[in-house]
This record gives C-alpha cells, sequence and structure tokens, in this order.
C-alpha cells in the first residue's frame, strides 16, 4: 500500500519521475505484481534486484558468525536487510543519476534510522524523501483513504489487520493488539511455522555442516546458501520452531513488541553455537559472547557500515576459523534438541586434560628475582 | 558411597574423630539413612541441616536477579550451592573446634575449587583433607572394591551407572556415555522432567508474581520460596520443560558435556527476564546483560564470597527495584510460551513516547505499516 | 554574553517574564554583577544558588569513586555540573510556575542534549526555548553586534578571544584556533595552573586521606569538600598539573578538541585510584575498569538522572566501601608522583601469599564423581 | 646469578648436559660474558640469539596497536618478552633433541606461569626443570651461599640489591625496600631515565610517524624498529619520561609493587593513542578501549599463543588500518605535551559535521561559546 501511495504522492508533491526499485531479499510478495502496479501509480521505471545470494552470504554468514541475537532474543531479521536494500537503492539513484532518495519508513521508527544512516555514509549529497514525515496521513486507516480518493486499488493483502516484513531469513509481524505486551498473540498469526500442537507427531532429525563458521551442508549433502535456508525453514516450519514473542527496546529507546519468526535460521543459530561450544577456548567464547551483544546493537541499530562492525568482524572471522564440524538436532512439536557435535577441531578429551592456557599448576608463594637473562634446555639421556 | 567411604578412610589415615555433616539443600536423597549410615561407618556425631530456605532466599533469588547463566544456558544449579554449603561445614568445624575440612571432590573438579575456595576465605588456618587426591582409589570402580574390603555396603543409589548431584533448585548427571558430547542421551536418563513426547496433550498455563525481583505469587496466590519452587518443579516437569545438554567450560578450561534440570528454575528465569524485558529501559538492560555474563562466571568458580560478587549484586539490586509485576506463560510438551507481561513500572506506552534519555525523537504512532517491498529513487529536475 | 543577549531577546521574541537563575557551581565569574545585569537587561527577578557544597559530595564524589575519564582522559568537569544546574533551573521554575526553560546552549553541542535530557526528564511538559536554535545570530560575532544594536554593554569578560566553562572542579576553553588538533596551543592559555617551566624550583608534597572513596583530609587534617579541592586546586595549579589537551568524540560523533584544566580534580583522581590498586582485588579492580569507562560515556551524554547510573553507583558504591587509606604525592613542575599509599584495608602482604579467590592450587586432572551430599569436619588431635 | 648456579645445579642433580640459551631482547648485560660464564659452569654449549627484531615488529607493534597497558598503567615490558623467549627455547630444544626445559623463574612467580604456559601450549611432551621450585635455596641470600659453595665467582652486576629485568623495551626493579607501596623509591633507583629535577632547561620536540598504527618514522625521518626505539629511549630518558610507580595484581591475584622504566615506549603508545583520537570514530575508539583492557590481561598473563590474542590482533589490525599520521610532542622536566596531531584520515572537520552513524544533528558552527552562567525559566502567560 506504501508502494501505492507513495509514488504518486512523491510525483504529485514533488513534480519529479520516480523510479521504482524492488529488493528481492526473498519477501512473501509477488514481486511481478509489484512491478506492475509500480508503473501503473506512476513510476518511470522499476528495477527489480534479486539480492537473496548476497543477502546470505554477506549479510546473514557473518551474523551467525557473530551468534548475534538482540537482547538476547531477535535474531535481526528485518535490521539486517536495511543496509543491503539502502545500499542498492543508492547505487540505483548513482547509475540514474537520481537527485532524491525516497523510503516509506514511519517517522521516528527503526527502519528510518537504519535506511538514512546508510543514505547519510554513501551519498550524503543526495535529498531525503520520507513521506510518512512529510504528509497528513496519520494512520494506516488514512493511508487507505489517500488511496481511495486517488482512485488507487488496494488488494486484500495491504488491507490486512498486521503488517509483515518478510525476507528469505524471517516474518515480522506488528499493529494492533500485537503491539501490546499483556495481551495473547492470536492463535492463527504465525505464516511459517506451525503451532507445536499441530506439528507431526515424529520427530525430525537433521544434520547441519559447517566450514569455518558457515553452513555449507544439510544431512551430509553440501548445498547452496539460499537453498539450505529455504529447506530448513520448511522443516523448522513443520516442527514449530522459530518463533521469537519479546519486548524490545528500539532505536530510540521506545518498548515496543517483537513478533518474529525465523525458523531456519534458528536451527542455523544453535547449531553453530553447539559447535562453537566444542571448538572455541573459553576465554574466546566468553570474550566472544561479549562482542555478540555489542554486535547485536550495531545490527539494530543500521550501523553496518562503520569501522566497528568491521573490527568485529574481523574478530569473529578469526574465531571462526575453528568452527568447522557438524551438529545434529532434533525437531518435535516446537523443541530443538541437540543429538550430536562433532568436529575435527573439537578441544573435548575423552581421558583427561584440556587444552588452553589457563591450564597450569598454579604456584603458592612468590618471592626473590627472576633470573631471565639465560634460560636451558636439557638432554637428560644420553 | 562417598559418604560411605570417606569417613572410614579419613579415621583410619588420620586417627582422628570425624564429625559428619549433611546439608540439606532439597537434594533427592534420604537424610535419615545418610546420617544412619554416617553413625556406622564411624561418625563421632552428625549434623543434618536444614539450608533450604537460606539456600533460594540468599543464593537463588539474587542469582535470578542477576539473570545469569553460565555460557548463555546452564542455572548454576550446582555452583550456587557450594558457597553455602561450604559455609556452613566451616561454622560448625569452628564450634566444634574441628582440625581439619574434609571434601569429597575429585581432585581437579570444579567442586574442589569451589569448595577449597570457600574454605580458604573463612578458615585459612583449617588444614583440608580431600581423601580424592590423596587416596589410591583411581575410580568409581575403585570405591566400590574399598567397600567391598571395608565390608561397608552398598546401596542401589550408589551403585547407579550415572551420578548425579542435586537440589532443589536443579539435578546433573555425568558419567559414562553421558560425557561424549557426540552422544545422544538414553531415552530414559532425566528424573524431574518428562519427554515431550510424553507429556499431556493440554497446555498448563501459569502466572508468576514478582516484587522488587523476587518471586512472590504462584497463580495469584503468593506462596513461600521453598514451596514455590517445588511447585513449578512440578509444572514444568510434567510439561518437559527445563532440560540442558550442553558442552560447558570448567573452571581450569576442560571441556565437559553439562547435562541438567531446572525446571522450576527455567519458568522462574524466563519470567523473570520477561518482566525486565518491560521495566528496564534499554541502557541498563544491555549492561546488564553483560554484567549476567560475569557474575555467570563468578559463580561458576566458586567466587561467591568475593569483593567483586557483592559489587554486582549491589547493581542488580538496584536494577531490581524495578521488577514488579507478573508473567502468564503457557507450557506444552516442552515448550515454554510467554503469553502476557504486567507490571505497574511498564516502560511500554501504547500510544506514544517513553521514558529514558535516549527518547528525543519519538514517533507519534505505532500502527503503522513499513512499506519496505519498494523504495524508490527519484530525478527532480530533468 | 549569552546573558546579556538572551534575556532582551526572549522577552522581544515571547513577550514574557523572564526570571534569571544564576546556579553558583564556583566558576570564575562575579556573581553579584551578573544579578546586576540579568536585571538591567530586563529580567524580572534573580536567583543565585549556592550549589557548591552539593556540586561537591553529590556529584564530584561519585564520580571520583568511579574513577571515570571520558575516553580514558577528561575529567568531566562540565558534563558533569549540567544535571545539578538543570535540575535546580527546573525546580525554580516549579516554584514560580514558570511556562518554560531557556537555556543559552549552542544547537548541536553536548550541552544542549546535557540540559535537555534533564528537561525532558523532569518536566517534560515545560516548553524550551533555546535562543541559538532559533535567532539569526551565527557566531560570538553576530552576537556582539545584536548587543551593540540594542545598547547591551559588553564587557571585557565576555569580549575574549576564547570561550570558557569553569566551576570549581575545572575549567574548559574553546574557540578559535583552539579548535585545531595539529595546532600547538598559546603560551598563555591556562589559567589555573601555571606552565611547567614557570613553576618553582622545589616539590611540594601533599597527603590525601579518603574514607570510603570520599577524600576527607588533607595532610593529615580533616578538611570539608570545597575547602579541600579550593585548596588542592591551589597546591595543584602552583606545581603545574591539571592540564589536558585532548581530541574528543562529542556525543553526536563529532570530534572536538577538548582543553581542561582540573588541577585539584586531578590530584584527588590519581590519590583515589592509587588507594584502590592496594585494597581492591584484581577481579574487581579490572571490572571497575571497564564500569568506569561505561559510567563516563553516562555522564559525559547527560545520562545522569537515569537508571543505569543509579545502578553503576550502586557497584562503586560497594567497591568503595574498602577505600579508606592515605596517599602521599609529590609535585614537581608538571610532574605527579606517588610516594607512599597506606591503607588499613590494604590486601598487600610484606611475605607472602595473597588474598583473592583466584589463589588456590589448581587442580591436574579431573575424573569421576562428585560426592557432595555429605562432608565432614576433622578434629585431628583431641 | 641464576645463571651461574643453575647449569651446575642441574647438572648435578639430573646428571644430563645442559645447553644454554641467551635471548638477545635488548637487555642491559654483556652476553658475551654470559656465554663465556655459562661455558665456564658446565654448559655444553651455548646459543645467543638475537631477538630484537623480531620483538618488536612481532611482539611490541601488536601491543602498541591495542593500546594495552595492564591495570591502566604498566607498558607489559617483562611480559610481552616471555613468549618469545620460551617460544625460541622450546624451537632449540626441539633442534637439539633436548629432553626437557629449564627456566630460572621463581615458584609462584607470574614469570613461572608465562613460560610454562608456553612450554605447555607447544612442548608438553618435554619435562619442565624448575630449580627455584625444587631446591633448598629459599632467597638471594641462599643462592650467593651455593655460589660460593661452589666457587661460582658471582659478579657485582649479580650482587645488586635490587634486581632487573630489562629489554629493549623496558626496565623492571624489584626487591627489598621496593616491595613496599608504602615505601618512597630510593633516588638513585631508574637508570634509564633522568629524574624531572636533573633534567636539560629545555624542552625537546619529536615528531613520530605512523603507517597503519606502526611507527616508521621520527622527525620526518624513515627509521628501522630497533633503532627508533633506541632512539626514543635515549631522548625520554634525557627528559625524564617513562616511569611508571604502581601496586599491580599478580596472576595469582597477589599484589605486588611494580616499577618500570619505558621511556620510547610512554612516547610511542601516547602518540600512538593521540593518532587514534583523530582517525577512530567514537564507537569503534571506546569499544577499542575495552578491548585493550582484556588484551592487557592477557599478554600479562602469559596467553600470547591463544585463539583469544589473535581474535582481539585481528580487532585491532583493521583499527589501526587509519591509524596513519604524525605526532608532535614536547618533552621536559617529565612532562610529555602533545604540541599537534595529523593525520589524512583525521576525521575532525574544522567547519562542521564528521563522519559517523550517530551523526544527525551536527551544529553548524562550533565557534560559539556557552553561556552557562545563567539560565532562565520564563513566564510566558501571566
Amino acid at each position: 500500500m506504501g508502494t501505492s501511495i507513495i509514488i504518486p504522492w512523491v510525483k504529485e508533491n514533488y513534480g519529479c519521475d520516480v523510479i521504482a526499485v524492488v529488493a528481492n531479499v526473498g519477501q512473501d510478495e509477488e514481486l511481478n505484481s509489484l512491478e506492475e502496479k509500480a508503473l501503473k501509480t506512476g513510476a518511470s521505471k522499476v528495477f527489480i534486484e534479486d539480492l537473496r545470494s548476497e543477502f546470505v552470504t554477506d549479510y546473514l554468514w557473518p551474523l551467525i558468525k557473530s551468534g548475534s541475537r538482540y537482547e538476547g532474543t531477535y535474531l535481526l531479521g528485518s535490521a539486517i536487510s536495511r543496509p543491503l536494500i539502502a545500499r542498492r537503492q543508492i547505487q540505483i539513484a548513482q547509475r540514474e543519476n537520481a537527485d532524491a532518495l525516497v523510503h516509506g519508513c514511519i517517522s521516528g521508527s527503526n527502519d528510518e534510522i537504519r535506511f538514512e544512516r546508510v543514505y547519510k555514509s554513501f551519498a550524503p549529497q543526495l535529498k531525503v524523501i520520507a513521506p510518512w514525515r512529510e504528509w497528513d496521513l496519520k494512520s494506516r486507516r488514512d493511508a487507505v483513504a489517500f488511496a481511495a480518493a486517488h482512485q488507487i486499488p488496494v488488494t486484500t493483502a495491504e488491507a490486512v489487520i498486521y503488517s509483515h516484513d518478510s525476507n528469505i531469513w524471517h516474518m515480522s509481524y506488528e499493529g494492533g493488539i500485537l503491539d501490546d505486551p499483556s495481551e495473547t498473540l492470536p492463535q492463527d498469526l504465525f505464516e511459517r511455522t506451525l503451532d507445536p500442537s499441530d506439528c507431526p507427531d515424529g520427530d525430525s532429525e537433521i544434520t547441519i555442516d559447517f566450514e569455518k563458521g558457515i553452513p555449507v551442508g544439510l544431512n551430509g549433502q553440501s548445498i547452496r546458501p539460499v537453498q539450505l535456508i529455504e529447506d530448513l525453514n520448511e522443516i523448522a516450519g513443520t516442527n514449530g520452531v522459530g518463533r521469537v514473542d519479546m519486548v524490545e527496546d528500539g532505536i530510540n529507546g521506545m518498548k515496543t513488541r517483537g513478533i518474529y519468526e525465523t525458523p531456519g535460521g534458528t536451527l542455523i543459530t544453535a547449531a553453530h553455537r553447539e559447535l562453537e561450544s566444542l571448538v572455541l577456548d573459553r576465554q574466546t567464547r566468553q570474550q566472544k559472547e561479549i562482542l555478540s551483544i555489542q554486535y547485536a546493537q550495531l545490527v539494530y541499530e543500521g550501523c553496518w557500515f562503520t569501522p566497528l562492525r568491521e573490527a568485529l568482524d574481523a574478530f569473529f572471522e578469526k574465531t571462526n576459523e575453528a568452527v568447522t564440524g557438524s551438529v545434529t538436532m532434533s525437531l518435535y512439536k516446537g523443541n530443538l534438541t541437540v543429538k550430536s557435535r562433532n568436529s575435527p577441531k573439537s578441544l573435548y578429551r575423552a581421558d583427561n586434560g584440556p587444552a588452553g592456557p589457563e591450564n597450569n599448576n598454579r604456584p603458592d608463594t612468590q618471592e626473590l628475582n627472576k633470573f631471565l637473562g639465560l634460560s636451558s634446555v636439557v638432554r637428560i639421556r644420553r
């Protein structure tokens, strides 16, 4: 609906050509109809960009390596897509010699901040048009009225009571009763996962293989990134795994209720973490636990294209060098149970002593000098 | 069995009186038979100390307030009991003018370190006798042989294949096949929780009420601490909630597999966290997330009686002043789903702006959609 | 000059009474002439509030206890005064039934954010008038012109080339050449400290006594807080101690050069830190080092009246319980050298073993069971 | 003296050949006489290894990039040399088919732990002989007696009252009165820096150039690493810069007094930090501040060859990509004053807005004053 309204509104108010950009990040929308609609409502051109593969390898894989969950819970499905979309939008604007960038984010929303941070970093000279900051429409209802007045047809999908953001990684829900943290969610809300009580009675067992922190195989078969997530979405969704219902703190400090489905992502994140528990030494694991909190905040706040994100990625890149191996999990009516973790880099020792620097006999006393100018090596048996 | 062997061994090797101390922290053992056995195997005196209430209010409640999970997962059920037990043992030693403290921890184990840290802090002058460091018995098997040679009867419970540590908060399992992180757990291992597939078909709904971070009510009724945990253990256990199977890093850096059940604790921890998400501002919540990692490490390492733990508690005590309200959860075949959070101190604002220092530009409405399937670029002047 | 201009400008533009509030935090200004001038330029009333004692005990002492320096360097002299001033201003506004709060901070400055955060927390209903955001004056020069046009006399002090902010704790300098980090500071800039080359040839020795983290004595005499800082300013200033010249990151991310003098504060901070090194165990000291970074950011950003600041204070309050003792320092031509640290709570042991939880013999191996249902105490010799 | 005694003691007690290894890291000792002495006291072979260049580029430069100071103060001069020395010792042991490694560290000392951690990591199969843990000599005095009994000549240098550890980066002092934190240091203790009161009356100005965090030039001339440190040691030493006298927490938690001279290192560290203040954005700088604390602890504890150190280095490596430019400092009687910072990557903007994600509302001017002596409240409607 934003689509439907924004293009005519911008044309009307700015007297300009509008070039529409549709980023395909795997959302649950018919992209072809979007193109048609954009042209019908006045776009002079439409770009449909398939960003799915780039989204997975350049954004989701680093996220997986970092192990981040915002406020311990949210897998950052919306936040992680924004930098990519905004960046591509800018590239097209530059190629097309556009004067301005338009986004349809609500004033004060997380996404407004996320988009505009990227705009500011890469194209500070381009004007930003944010209709929701500028026009008089104050609500969904107003928007529907505007559409009616301009004879813009509103599809059923647009008239739904809850709004969505979706991509290959996740789907989010908000609006109406959903926003009140004291209210129970409607039974039929979720679209990608079954309710545990509706799941099949048997369990499903899957194995994910990792190489240097990246998931590369499913049940022993190597598999391409986008396909892997799609397959895992299916498996997890069928078994009711991957829902989140939380109260989260927005970038501006405002509390909102966050309702998400990240079925495949939940499996990958859990499996990655299990593998790490086997191959990272204690110090690294505990430091990474803290840095992943920091990373989650950066991603959430739209600070993807920043030196700190890059430096943290360098850290995670290093720790993930050891994260090779496989994890087998069982899924059953909403439960995810790890069955087995295996790695050629495992630090687990069945018999006794561990690896790691902390593993010494500790001294009892301290005294005297250090005679370190000279140390020796010895051949005892000759 | 430690019980059975240690007393005669100490008497034999040190030629001394042995006073047995049994700390009742709610473990799954018959305490009366322990007393009888201690006397039979040579103890000159037996103290049975009911520490359950102190354990809950002075140890578990601060733990809940901190929100700690060791390595993100383990609810610290064994670790948190050690300081209390060791402290009471020392108090009795002092009252009884004892010369030494005996513990039955394996050499190199986490518990050995935890006990001895407390001994060192409060009674550095007392000798520490650690039979497992001193005697020739190298394994459970040896211990059984020693018992046989000394005609000490070994009960069925002692002969079980897996060893346990239990208290009102949790039960842990280790030994044999359990220790290998690549092995699937035996079906019949767990004692306090049903397997999700064995749980009843209906769900159970419960509400926990908190005052300043402490759980004080269940389903609208005020309830005493020990009773609350027992009731929640029952409810969670019946619904298959509260199992953990992880690879954890021991104090000395060695990896071990940790298998735990903390049914009621899982509910309280989840509910507390949910309530915090409603009443803590973003800055506090995110800083607390980091400090709880630190706190978990301290508790795990037996550093309870330290200035840092006390200083962190002061921090958590302050943040918990706002944690008053109630959380309703639904339990179903291993799933814990939050239904509703309510607090008189909620920072959630249905309409608009929240409190908090970062709250400068707040959106006026929250009901609007994000129209991100399509963004646009504009050529204003052509 | 702000004074001189702002009052007439506000009256002219808002057609209202203006009540002036002068916060005495020990700045280098004649407060009486300020009162006279405020009345002359149109204030209907003037409040001169002596906040020095409250400033020291309720703001500077917590700061000292925290050990904070913003970006490792800045002793937060301006930032720490803002919450107190803004809070008092609000109290007067409420008592006087005022409709609005006026501040003279530049648009986009740190101070604008700091003042307005306090306004928003305590008086969100009051209008905020920020002339520098509203009027056409774009620079100091414009302001001087405005004053001339309105026949407002500008004193020499106001016409100085560099601007100051000062209070009992510190003085800051900015403007013109000072702002460029590649430029050497002018020789005659500093007002509270001598240049090392102009200092006396002998050294000065001083001893500061602390009780629970608060400086209470100077050279063996107990002394009141405000007097202590004044005396230390004198001693440090004479010996060239307390200058800072740094590049700092503003709240909005913009780099500015920060030039500060905090003579007495430098001595107290150094002495406090030295005493901590003697009485805090390693874990506490190292955790506090990290939290003080966080605290410095909060203070810098004007987040004084926030739950996180209070929770961190609770942490520091606890760690400071041990910070009792005295530190002797020698000052000589810009150098501050610690001569001696003494504390009844010192953890230093001349002979051998330390305190602290980490001080155990570490185990070599790990195996078997934990026999913790029963521990024992022993009487070896009877 | 360790030298003198250890070789005969090891031969006597282990009946083995002893191969001496002398690591030249730039210490203040005559290496040739060391070789002669080693042979005279029984070594079958002596290796003198010049590690200076490797020490600087592979150990000190990463340390500089990290910005670490242990407990905020100590530049880690001893700690950072241990991994290199131990590693080389192991390499020689392997090449020579030795059975054991010998070190002369006191039992319970930091260095004992540091050496043995490296031994354990790279050569767990080699026996470790630590004479100070094994023999009966309990003190320096005992060692002198042993030497006398074995007719081993003790040089003046070895008989000095205070012991040293030195390398190209630093010199440390300990022993006797030095160890008591309440005692003033002897006047004539320091060897590498003049007392401020003995320094020349004029100041010295130097400029250090950096490329990607590494110091590569002095006063406009490119210079090799070892030479750079030697030159800076001279300049700083002459001007009394680089002394540290602190109470530090040993690896085992015991407090010791740390007395160090790091003249050149102090200059490089300060200059590097200044340059960072110009080129790192706020987020990165503040996160790095926290990670450098962690890094300092790792280095101090001898955990150089660990995954966590490598991962942190990856982080620092990334942030240092921008640290190119030059810093000019003035040295005068113990004072180090930064005169000028310059960088092609500077984020400072004289006019207005900087880079960085937080940079939404930027002030247009920076030259304005803050008029905070007086704020106002307003009664608009009366």
